[in-house]
């Protein structure tokens, strides 16, 4: 896989209206008691997997990372505050000079997570800690939920390259962090030209069936992408008769024609013919891209097909059935007037929580392969020997920490799904439903 | 309704790489073969919709053109597009000077859709019509998902109002898409701060768990919010004990108090006997709030109990089952090289579309009732003396049309939104699946 180089100059735009009008509301009245200030830890968690899955992949880190450092309120931000009567003099003069100046710890970008585990952990103050919550839930609820259905899209391809193509299908900004998540979940490249700008993804894409369509003649069209785009290129062949375009394709490219593409009818039998079609046409070496509404289990069922490459859409930026992650932020403990930290947890009803400060461990056998999500409350659990440490730190005393966001950022998450499914059982590989993979398993104090 | 004044400035951002790379690709194999300045016909319309739904609802117009107008190639995208060779030389220099220069129709912002109904028509060269697909079909299809997600709340709630409330369930620019979709479709308000600040939508929010969980009692916490919001505020009571903290807030807030938010249980049972302690309490005239994962089902199933507002949330702004609104973007219609306009459509294999440039009327019975969706084939129909034309223009000559965009651009197309569900059948209350509402006719020539 070719990154190019990141140089971009993209910049972060401020992020402190991406929030819920109830956060600042609660910030005026806990300046108001005082308990603004206490300490507080948050922690962000999915109480449980889309239905069915077997694990989930964190994604957004990187995005989030920036995004926090750019949570700031501007001239602009405060106008509108004040002049919609948001909150009062106070909570403006509060908001003015505010920066994020806790840590933040969490799981990886990239890593896989189970029921209940701490995927974020905020130290602040209440005050710091409170108004991050719409902003960090958005952003670990989209990317998270995109990077877990491209993963097991990436693992029903097998060796094959798939390639993110479902830009349209989704708000333009939620495309480009789709793109972002799943290369990070093992896409080889994406369409999506502003994610190749802000993150440096390899971008990817020839023609479609209107380019076809512009021209009097297929051939017409055909001989102006190859002659503008080269042999290389991948024509796509099904606009009006399959096989006549194959003919005309390899008649106009020759042997060096780098693909063609099927974006409809039935493709496991199409490609099993255009490939007998272009063998017998000394095409070898020109591969065949599918691209017509697949997911995880399409692919599935064209992995016995001579497909080279899947191009995937609509149900990748929409989370294959599940768009959002379910993740909660929840104040699990808090100091009281003599400073001392208390656990804390809503009690009624159907959404119950555990309070105090979690600690994360992968407990792996000799194998190296994982048997728990081991969470303590309230402090480390012991290593055995084997296990891997979750929780890494992103930001400290509010200063981002290196290596965790832009192009960098996007590599190294890459690298950790890769590393952290390796290490899963082998029922991650089944599409079924079922239990997750690991059990989580809370060692309390 | 209270919309607060737009006066935000906030600044529309290029647009022009929410872009697939292959709409590049083919701009440039167009301008190789000369293809690209023949005049094109474009249309936005889904094949179906979501299963089951009676109808759809037109979303991001006013975001959409807006959007359209800063679709331009600045200095960082070019240097982008050089350097990653997405195209060449002759290409970059096409976009360097691009600029939308064409018309663009459609249906007004809010109108009911069905099956095929030509939502978006882009009359230009194809260059300038082709290199708008992939942004065109984010936005719309986006923001329609919602707004038809949207009104069916809104339908199922009667007269009480919806309070959008799901921005951390979904990526922080489509949550403040969603904010106004919603709005467009009749919900009353939203947590958005940023939709607030940029449309000029009402926002609302008081207090979460956390607020309650941070003070040492629930009633230093109730204390402090009243004196801080005052007692119309809304408390939250589902933290501990539900009845323990609508007395506790009753005594706190007096009469005035104005609602308690119920977030967690069986919401009808307990909304029945909240309500009777309040009015017990003597709080007839506090109001009642709902939240608990609420989608057009439960909202439903709630309306006997005795609730005076729903928050919706992620069912919101996940379309409630469909996320996207499946729409696509064709070339139904482009020139020749003698300057004529030819019909074009893609022949092969269940993804047809037809050929020509549509016109459209709401065929409406003598009691102003809707009938059919009445759709010309390079004509307009005949108006039978009840019907109404469904396609405006919004850009002529690449100038924007005044009253579609911004703050009065949501508020048209709110009254759009309710002028047109008044016109349905009545088949579009019913949340149970079936037919599209009116079927979609087509006038050949």
């Amino acid at each position: 896989m070719i990154f190019v180089s990141n140089s971009a100059r993209w910049e972060q735009p401020r992020t402190s209206l991406f929030t819920d009008h109830y956060e600042l509301t609660m910030l005026q009245g806990a300046l108001h008691s005082g308990a603004a200030h206490r300490k507080a830890v948050f922690e962000a968690f999915a109480r449980r997997l889309p239905d069915g899955r077997r694990y989930g992949i964190v994604g957004g880190t990187g995005r989030l990372l920036d995004g926090i450092m750019a949570f700031r309120f501007g001239e602009e931000e405060l106008e509108f505050l004040a002049r919609t009567g948001v909150v009062n003099k106070e909570t403006l003069d509060y908001l003015a000079d505010f920066r994020f100046t806790g840590d933040i710890w969490g799981y990886a970008e990239g890593e896989a997570y189970f029921p209940n585990s701490p995927i974020l952990i905020v130290e602040s103050t209440f005050a710091e800690a409170c108004i991050l919550e719409t902003y960090i839930l958005s952003v670990l609820n989209h990317d998270s939920a995109i990077a877990s259905a491209a993963s097991r899209m990436v693992m029903a391809a097998g060796q094959r390259p798939c390639i993110e193509m479902g830009s349209r299908r989704t708000q333009e900004e939620s495309a480009t962090a789709a793109a972002r998540a799943a290369v990070i979940a093992g896409f080889d490249s994406t369409s999506n030209l502003e994610a190749g700008l802000r993150y440096g993804l390899k971008t990817v894409g020839t023609a479609a069936h209107s380019f076809t369509l512009l021209h009097d003649t297929e051939r017409d069209a055909f001989e102006a992408q190859v002659a503008s785009l080269g042999a290389g290129t991948s024509l796509l062949v099904d606009t009006y008769d399959v096989e006549a375009a194959v003919r005309t394709a390899v008649d106009i490219a020759g042997d060096k024609l780098g693909a063609v593409r099927l974006d409809s009818g039935d493709l496991v039998e199409q490609a099993q013919w255009v490939r007998q079609l272009l063998d017998d046409l000394g095409n070898e070496h020109t591969r065949i891209t599918v691209t017509s509404d697949l997911d995880e289990y399409a692919i599935a069922a064209l992995q016995s097909a001579p497909v080279d490459s899947y191009g995937v859409g609509t149900s990748l930026v929409t989370g294959s059935g599940a768009p959002t992650a379910s993740m909660v932020y929840k104040l699990v403990s808090r100091t009281n007037d003599a400073g001392e930290f208390v656990s804390v947890a809503k009690a009624a009803k159907n959404k119950t929580s555990k309070g105090g400060r979690k600690y994360a461990l992968r407990r792996l056998n000799d194998n190296g392969t994982a048997t728990q999500e081991l969470i303590g409350v309230g402090h480390r659990p012991a290593d055995d020997g084997n296990d891997r440490t979750l929780l890494q730190q992103f930001i400290k005393n509010g200063e981002l920490l290196p290596g965790w966001t832009g192009h960098e950022g996007v590599l190294r998450a890459r690298q950790r799904h890769a590393d952290s499914l390796a290490e899963l059982p082998t029922v991650v590989h089944r599409l079924h439903r079922g239990e997750p993979a690991i059990p989580t398993i809370y060692e309390e104090n």
